[in-house]
C-alpha cells in the first residue's frame, strides 16, 4: 500500500541545499508504517535529492565542487530558453531527483551523518514540490 | 503488487540520449494504477537512466560534460578487453541505472520540463532491455 | 510486503569497491519473491551504492576518475572535524546511497557485466551497515 504527501517548500536557488529530514521523518511517523519504504522525489528539471552531513563546511564544499565540475557559463540551453540555467539542469540530470531510503521500527535507517537534502541548483528562489511516498 | 514490462529500445550508442516518458507513461496507463511508484530500470553496465528537459541544447551541452569529465581515452578497462569502451562504463557507474517516480492519479508526477531519458554511453548501436516496473 | 535483511560488510575505506551481487543474490533467492524489486542501502555519507562491470582494470579507472574529480585535500569540512575525508563525503552525495533492481523469476535482473557494488570512500578500514528491502 503506498501513500503519498505532497509538500511545497521555498528555496532560494544557486545550489541552495536544505536539509528536509525532519519534515521526512515526521511523515513516516505518521503513517504508522513499521517497516516499509520511502520514496522521496522532486518534481522538476533544475534540483536534485541526495543524501549529505548536514554541516557549513561540507555544504561550502558541495557548492564549490558544483562550480568547479559545472559552472554558470556559456551553454547552448542557454541559446534556446535566454534563462542561463544550463548548469543548473546538468546538475539535476547527474544528481538525479529521487532517493529511497527504508523504514525500520517506525523510523528512516540513516546513518547518523546521513541527512536527506534538496538541493535547488536553479538561478533564484522557487517554491519547490517534494512528492514523499510511502509503502509498506 | 508489482508488475514488470521489459521493452526494448534501439540506441545509436556514444552517448545517444532517447526520451522514453511517452513509453512509461502508456505503460502506467495501462496499469490502472492510480497511487503508485514506477521504477525504470536498465539492464547493463554501459547505459544510464535519468531525468533533463529534453531540449537540442541541452542534450548537446550534456554530451559535452560527459566528454569533459570522462573522455573516451586511455582506460585501464581498455586494456583488459580491448574495446575502448572505459569511459562508457565510468559514466554508466556515476549515473546509474535506474530511477522511481511517483504515480499519482494513474500520471507519472513529473515537472513539465522533466523528460525520462534512457542514456545509452557505449560506443556502438545497441538494443537495450528497460524494465519497467509499476507497484500499489 | 516489504522484508529488510540487515547485514554488515568489513570494507578497507580509500574508494575500496566490494562486489555484494552474490550476497544480494541469495537474498532474493531466500525471499521465495518471484516479481518484486530489491532496494539496496548502505548507512553513512561516505559510502555509496552503484553498479559496474566487476573488473580489475575498471575498478582501477574508477578510482582514478574519483581522484582526479574529487581529490583529497583541503576541504572547508576537513576543518570542521579535522578528519580529513571531505571528498568520502562529497563522492557519497555524488553517488548516492542506493539503488533499486527488479527481482524477476526470483533473480535480480542485472546485466551480464552488471555487478552491484559497495564503495567505502572513507579514509579507513569500516564496517558498513547494508539494508537489503525485498518487496512484492
Amino acid at each position: 500500500m503506498i501513500k503519498h504527501k505532497i509538500i511545497t517548500i521555498k528555496t532560494k536557488g544557486n545550489c541552495d541545499i536544505l536539509d528536509i529530514t525532519q519534515i521526512i521523518e515526521k511523515e513516516v511517523e505518521n503513517s504508522k508504517v513499521k517497516e516499509g519504504i520511502c520514496n522521496i522525489f522532486v518534481k522538476g528539471s533544475t534540483a536534485a535529492i541526495s543524501t549529505i552531513e548536514y554541516e557549513e563546511g561540507l555544504l561550502q564544499d558541495f557548492k564549490n565542487f558544483m562550480d568547479k565540475i559545472l559552472p554558470k557559463g556559456n551553454y547552448e540551453h542557454n541559446k534556446t530558453w535566454g534563462d542561463g540555467n544550463g548548469h543548473s539542469h546538468l546538475r539535476s540530470t547527474l544528481l538525479k531527483t529521487s532517493i529511497q531510503v527504508p523504514i525500520i521500527n517506525n523510523k528512516l535507517s540513516l546513518g547518523t551523518w546521513q541527512q536527506i537534502v534538496l538541493i535547488d541548483f536553479d538561478t533564484g528562489p522557487r517554491e519547490r514540490e517534494i512528492v514523499i511516498s510511502i509503502y509498506s
